[in-house]
């Protein structure tokens, strides 16, 4: 009821993200070179872990800076990165390319229409290119938005259908070479090629706080071990249910009027949130993953 | 990536509201009546306030262990509220007839999508039963979950304009009779005879933790002052502006990387998640409101 | 920086607790009586557990507006309760006789000094009549707040005499007859006997947010894990290590920034806040409990 | 109840900190200063103030990897501040030099006795010198803890002995040249020249979420308009009532059930832990004012 605030969107930058074992001087060698270049950092982060000894940075520079081509930048920041060490693991990317996104549904609405919205007013920076079901019940509200929806029906009990099932939820999503691929409550384990296949770029949002309540019906567990706050996580999919790396987790208040009926209602509101958090600032290259942790620059 | 959680839908109820000075005898009178009628009491709450010396309760009843029509309930506890004396407030309605909405907007689809998902979903006793809006951005969306748009333009600065544009509106949202009018983001101060005719009834979402940051641009106000923590207020529109009792409120941490657009796009989920909870509570009635204050039976 | 606010104590209240199998008529029977007997109710809170199929409440009735001996009350609701059916457990207390609580530590000063100031300035109805540790390190501390230390050292290793030492501790501990024993990060675990004669009073902090990360070193597992979030748990103690029923959970926000020695830090400010709640809420007779769960009537 | 976590100390380090006019290769100047002496960095910050115009940085560097004396890496690092601009503010500090925090206070207790817990726990750098009251009664407390109490009494309407007593309670402070002037609760208000002498470090704690809520009684007025979480806000003190750089800000959920006395009791916990970590921020150089506003490597 108070006059509009005005969203200024983003300059494109290019957006630094690098790993390697920790020294001294990396970050004068980085910065030197994005100096040496003209960039004009807008954003710096860094850490040094002291447990695995690795240090991750991620950079983000203004483009209209840099008078040179995305791709020479990168064949010259090559030979910064290679006197880090052979171990060094580092990705430059332009946010004025739009990254690829295909989702995983079955049933359940809250975290699609959300990131349906979300992608429509332009939050994060990505265009989702197609949903894919094994039910058809999201059909409708998908194509609402203008978005093809694919419905492969997933048999139960039969392995070998469900084989070909994958199979082929594997060849429609990897046709859009999605950055992220993004299981939205849906309600089918990866099989591990699959994992595999999509490592790094499968994002998962599980209903429960991990690693509490792995597997089926969290919510269920939670209301019989009488826990007073429920949680979601947003993580990598791995081959190892629900362990994969965790980007972004948080919990809502119960108490012992919620059966669990109450808990999936108000569950979804964190389970929306959390996992609209991870899939953003995947997309953004905020997130390093080593072993089975995560940095994230947020 | 687990397998589903079931929702069971809560049974239909009879839901009693009171409010009365506070005197001892007053739960014994409201439970012997509704045990007298047969009443399953699912759900009950009370609140004592000293400062006011009133007494308030919401009571949930199921429907189907009473046997008498929802009339003879009202007309016969009629007589105890009678009893309780005449300053005694009290509704008494079955969750079993839908309640109705209506939803103002301007250009800001957040709050709006939500709301639709939500109704969809069945997450709230209402159904949304039209749209107005004082621009025409938001009709696609609407539309496409199948609710009526009107489009009501409202010229800038010509008063008597102005005024007749919201005669308009009123008339538009009076035709739907509704329990509830949402203003989700509407961009329009509303005028007295206005917030009178809809008073108890007409519910804004503010952009700011009131009684900070009244007013235009709250965000500017929040980034000019350095705070920490943004929030968003739902309260109960009155001539006051910003001033109304407030049902709901929320915050959501920011730091000195926050510039105004950040704080517009991360206050979004704060405002849709409040005003959500506060239309939901508003709807089951449980919120009570005294003076510029409300008791909420959550 | 600014003019003081002031405190108003409580006035002496009677608190009824009481849980049954439900049925209707419950309310009606036990408001009924308190009219009966002149009671003003200050507080009262209900909740019908659906899936236990059992009833619980708390009542709190102003001392003043009752005219008869506590114990005469007692007598004459006895008489209620049994209508209620045999399974009918109650209790009423009178708030105006103090509770006692031992607090049972090893090295770790923060919940104790925490527990210490917060029974000075008088926030929880209860004194502490000693400290037990199994170091003599919180000697000092605690007799500078005039309490009585009792060190108990704990050998390694040697079965029978640690059982001797529990023993001991048992035999101090039951000299004060205590309402509460609080484990404010004791690090022993109790015995199974021990356990059982403290059931309903012994109150313990675990410092992580069970049941994740159940056992010795959760800030450890937790960083090993990724979490981006720590918590703790207030719970009753049982003979299930670390299983008994949740009193109450909190948690906070950590990231990748964070070694096992920050968590450890931040973690400590959870810790203080959930164990001093829990140990309020028990001895202002909030909780009540049944089977591995509790009802909290905070 | 499980074994005990180590806490690890941190190493000493030399923590640089910085603000000037931003432009392209800050950054690259001060890493490469640091690689030059031998510098291994193990916490790095930045911040680019878009609306100001001005870049920030703190840097955490650790000892025993730089062989000069900190007076030699500090005029050798002047050169490197005076190619930064003649605005440039900068400060260079060594954590193996304790610094000293004088604790203003009046009657309440609750953050004194959790900085003195803390202060004895070794969970911020700095030694507490002194507490200086107007009322006598925190004396024990504080001698308790073997931490000299000066009182000095402020007559209440008399001005001419107010600057008095103002007076007297700057020589003290002053005597012990502190790094931190904590106001814990101290219900003063300081005179614009002392605000002056003590500009960046004089802390406070306000009993609300600022901006609301400013000056006298805040709970009650908290109460009063009816909001649904209450806050607490330590900042910086200016001659500007209530109004300096805020440090950090953090809320607490309550309900209708809460009066003022309810408030003032949760909120003790609540200005415990913003104070705590404000003081603690702002004794690791991790604060920086720019303007009204403050950017905090936290």
């Amino acid at each position: 009821m108070s006059s509009a605030d005005t969203t200024t969107d983003d300059p494109r930058s290019l957006i630094l993200t690098l790993g390697c074992p920790d020294r001294t001087g990396i970050v004068a060698a980085i910065s030197g070179f994005i100096t040496e270049i003209g960039g004009w950092i807008t954003e710096a982060a860094y850490h040094s872990d002291e447990s695995s000894g690795w240090f991750f940075t991620r950079q983000a520079v203004r483009a209209d800076s840099v008078d040179l081509p995305v791709d020479e930048v990168r064949s010259r920041f090559a030979k910064v990165a290679a006197e880090l060490g052979p171990e060094t693991r580092w990705r430059l990317t332009d946010t004025g390319e739009d990254k690829s996104v295909v989702i995983l549904v079955s049933r359940d609405s809250h975290c699609l229409i959300d990131l349906l919205g979300r992608a429509e007013r332009g939050e994060f920076p990505g265009r989702i290119r197609a949903v894919v079901g094994n039910h058809p019940d999201l059909r409708d509200l998908t194509e609402r938005f203008g978005i093809p929806f694919h419905h492969v029906p997933f048999p139960t009990g039969d392995a070998a259908a469900k084989a070909d099932a994958f199979g082929l939820v594997r060849r429609i999503v990897d046709g859009y070479d999605p950055d992220a691929v993004v299981l939205a409550r849906f309600m089918q384990i990866l099989p591990p090629d699959v994992c595999e296949a999509w490592a790094g770029r499968a994002i998962n949002i599980h209903h429960s706080f991990l690693p509490s309540f792995v597997g089926a019906r969290p919510y269920h567990q939670a209301f019989d071990r009488g826990v007073k706050l429920i949680g979601a996580t947003c993580h990598y999919v791995t081959a190892d249910l629900d362990a994969g790396p965790i980007i972004e987790q948080d919990v809502s208040r119960i108490n012992h009027e919620y059966n669990p009926a109450d808990m999936v209602r108000q569950g979804r509101d964190i389970e929306t949130l959390v996992l609209s958090r991870g899939v953003r600032w995947h997309l953004e290259d905020r997130v390093l993953v080593y072993g089975r942790k995560t940095v994230v620059f947020a």
